[in-house]
């Protein structure tokens, strides 16, 4: 192996990395590609419903040439996209084969990527639907983790997370409803951002639940997810769920003291994994060291409101968004997703109103906490689960999963997942901070300093964090006043 | 009949008017209450439901001796409370004897005028379950218009609207959802001002669709229904729906050159009234004299989202709110209630959130005239009908009186109905004035210039308009900034 070939196969992804050769001129986005189907040659993970041909991925690296690489904030970045987001010209299969079809027109955010640079790799395996939070409900094979192929991967955007933690790509989009954007980066050692409900368009995207929907970013630094959410984050006026950013208050992810939420310990659910329990400490003790004011407060009214999710009618919104699909193909999709879609049927619509009114009164009291903290510290995901023992208790494991991410979308709040460290056997360990709508940008700076105060490898690429970097900032927000005219 | 005494029997009601009287020293509470018992004595419209005895409207006038007059917003005024609305130790019927329960606490509203000084007189007759636009709907009586007793009132909010046209009390709470605050004023020579969703508490209201509804008041003139708006709202931590106002944008109601809105011909429904169209025209011109600038705008999004309203599943939040009861006591509404709530349950959870989609979808379309425009300017209702009319075909008449009111909280807008003067049978006509939420301080300064220029009687009194008065100012709204902590 010669030494630049060496160079490049211990090449970073991270953007601020190959922003940095790319301006030096040390690579070129065609070197970069080559690397990545290299790299992406195999997929023992079952990471790829569609990896893009060969061909294909050196057009859009082609596309690039004579171009500043300081021009375009996504110079050169190859990135990954679930399969529940369409790419011109390629099938979107949300992990069924019979409801695939083939998009003419790119979903909004993935063209906007495209079009700041960015180099699509292929489509990625999910939990069918965007229904699970587990990796292990698709078609294409159970999603195997980064660290441990026994191992879930975390779902439902399951090859997002892995694509980016084996090194395959720089960054992917995945889908959140209900945590599938956070989990899959806290079983990954990621950083999974959810935006807040409409600041990226979901044009282009199978929906799942409508009304909790959002497109979410994994990546292997939070600076990365902030500027991969500010060049993806973009009013649509074709979908009617957008919304302009509003300005946000107090930046407690750049200030020297702030408040943080973190729940009582009986609150705590690790499952059984006591690694886990002493990492959510240290965690804890971390944001402490970066000026956290540790401010204990009840979330029995979030664990409450996340039940609501998979106790209550929103499970029909699953059924709405491809109800004629399955009402004419009853047989075709997986059985514990036919399980869940088809139980939508028995939720009226008086009953989505009433829950609806619950839905809206929890959050009001939710909504209480943030006169005393500025954010939340909780676990991601309380533990994680083989493969095997997933798929012998496929529901009420997921339902585990989704303690800390179901109220999420829920109430309107954005989260990001962020990695705080290993269990003993290797696997890694994360914690989601969240706050109110419209504050991702102070959410993402605290996940960077966690991030660099813990130092550790990117993903599963055993590289080490890069230097900081000048992001293109997330949208400032407007101060918002009714007007009219 | 003593001179005084026939003073006071052609005193006018309405607030202005009063607090001169009071702060002159020529009428004391007491006065008034005398004198509201005296035109109460009999109910040939059928009002009431429930009008308070003698001695318990006495206690609340006695309860203001020594108070200053000046240092109660509503010192000294009657008013009438639907009959859906709470007012401690009296019965709230809903317009059903069945369902009736007699509540301990009052209404956050009415407990908020009380404490501003205003007298309740009673509880009014409303179409049941404040279901219908037209005022028949009753155990009580078919309620009757102010001005011809074969004539329909109008509904939901019945008896409020007539008590304050015949001069019974100063102003009325009603409750609007679908047009039940507007069409009453329209028929009856009212302003009934439909306030922006959130802004008035439903704590302690029945509700009907309560994503939809909102407390209103009618008044008999645009100052007051600012005035008693002014001391209603206020954010009412208990209910889920509440919002704080948002400050408005430019000020059109006292602007001299603002744009209001007017559809095209072909989307004007008149139901064969030429009076109406006459009328209508005539308010176009006024409103033009007064700096409108009309643009032609097309309203077909708007009505096709009224279609939504009795098209979808949002009656199912009717059945929703009287669920126990409804099921319990299936022969006890009159039939056209069962008929309409009764079939709220063919509505899925699916079908609540796929049509929930449509109205975002709509509303993102409708929104777009807030660039071109101020407000806009409707009939209230295209036409009248008598009682006898109304029972005859109830369901189809019904809902030719929604067409340019069962849109407007789908919507989120706020509206003003207005009085713009008499068809040559002697029947009052009234417009609509709409903005986005939050313009409710716009909306109803632009409703009072009109209603100035018009100089028309108040309701059916005979009395004139009186001059111009300070109003306790509506709540003028905050910048919104997303903050936590």
């Amino acid at each position: 192996m010669s030494k630049p070939e060496a160079a490049l196969h211990a090449q970073s992804l991270d953007i601020a990395s190959l922003q940095t050769a790319y301006r030096e001129g040390r690579l070129t986005p065609l070197d970069v590609v080559d690397e990545v189907l290299r790299r992406t040659a195999e997929d023992p993970n079952c990471v790829w419903i569609t990896r893009l041909s060969d061909d294909a991925i050196r057009r859009y690296a082609q596309a690039l040439a004579g171009r500043d690489p300081a021009s375009l904030p996504l110079y050169g970045i190859p990135f990954a996209i679930k399969d529940n987001i369409d790419l011109a010209g390629v099938p979107t299969t949300a992990a069924c084969r019979e409801f695939a079809y083939t998009p003419q027109a790119s979903a909004f955010v993935v063209q906007r990527l495209i079009e700041a640079g960015a180099i699509p790799i292929g489509k990625t395996n999910l939990d069918q639907f965007a229904t699970g939070l587990n990796g292990t409900r698709s078609p294409w094979g159970a999603c195997r983790n980064a660290f441990n192929p026994d191992y879930i991967s975390g779902g439902s955007s399951s090859g997002s997370a892995v694509a980016v933690a084996k090194g395959y790509v720089s960054f992917a989009l995945g889908t959140d409803t209900a945590g599938s954007g956070r989990v899959p980066a806290a079983f990954n050692n990621l950083v999974g951002h959810k935006p807040t409900l409409g600041w990226l368009s979901t044009t282009g995207v199978v929906p799942a639940c409508r009304s909790l929907d959002t497109v979410s970013v994994f990546a292997l630094t939070a600076d990365d997810a902030e500027a991969v959410t500010g060049v993806a984050a973009a009013f649509d006026a074709d979908d009617c769920f957008a919304r302009e950013p509003e300005g946000h208050g107090f930046d407690f992810g750049s200030a020297s003291r702030f408040r943080v939420g973190v729940p009582p310990s009986e609150q705590l659910a690790f499952f059984g994994n006591d690694e886990a329990r002493r990492l959510f400490g240290e965690a804890i003790a971390r944001i402490e060291s970066l000026g956290g004011e540790v401010v204990e407060v009840d979330l029995q009214s979030f664990i409450d409101t996340a039940k609501l999710l998979y106790d209550g009618p929103w499970v029909a919104e699953r059924y709405a968004a491809i109800r004629e699909f399955f009402d004419a193909n009853p047989a075709v999709p997986l059985p514990v997703i036919r399980e869940i879609i088809g139980g939508a049927r028995r939720w009226s619509a008086a009953d989505a109103y009433t829950f609806g009114y619950r839905l809206k009164a929890a959050k009001r009291q939710c909504d209480a906490i943030w006169e005393r903290i500025d954010c939340v510290l909780t676990p991601t995901a309380g533990t994680i689960y083989t493969i095997a023992e997933m798929l012998a208790d496929p529901i009420r494991l997921n339902a585990n999963l989704g303690t800390y991410t179901n109220f999420m979308n829920l109430l309107d709040y954005a989260a990001t997942a962020v990695p705080v460290g290993f269990q003993s056997d290797g696997l890694p360990f994360g914690v989601t901070l969240f706050s109110c709508a419209h504050q991702d940008g102070p959410l993402l700076r605290l996940a960077a300093r966690m991030q660099r105060a813990l130092g550790a490898q990117l993903g599963a690429t055993g590289l080490p964090m890069p230097g900081a970097f000048e992001n293109p900032l997330l949208p400032s927000g407007q101060v918002r006043v009714a007007v009219c005219g």
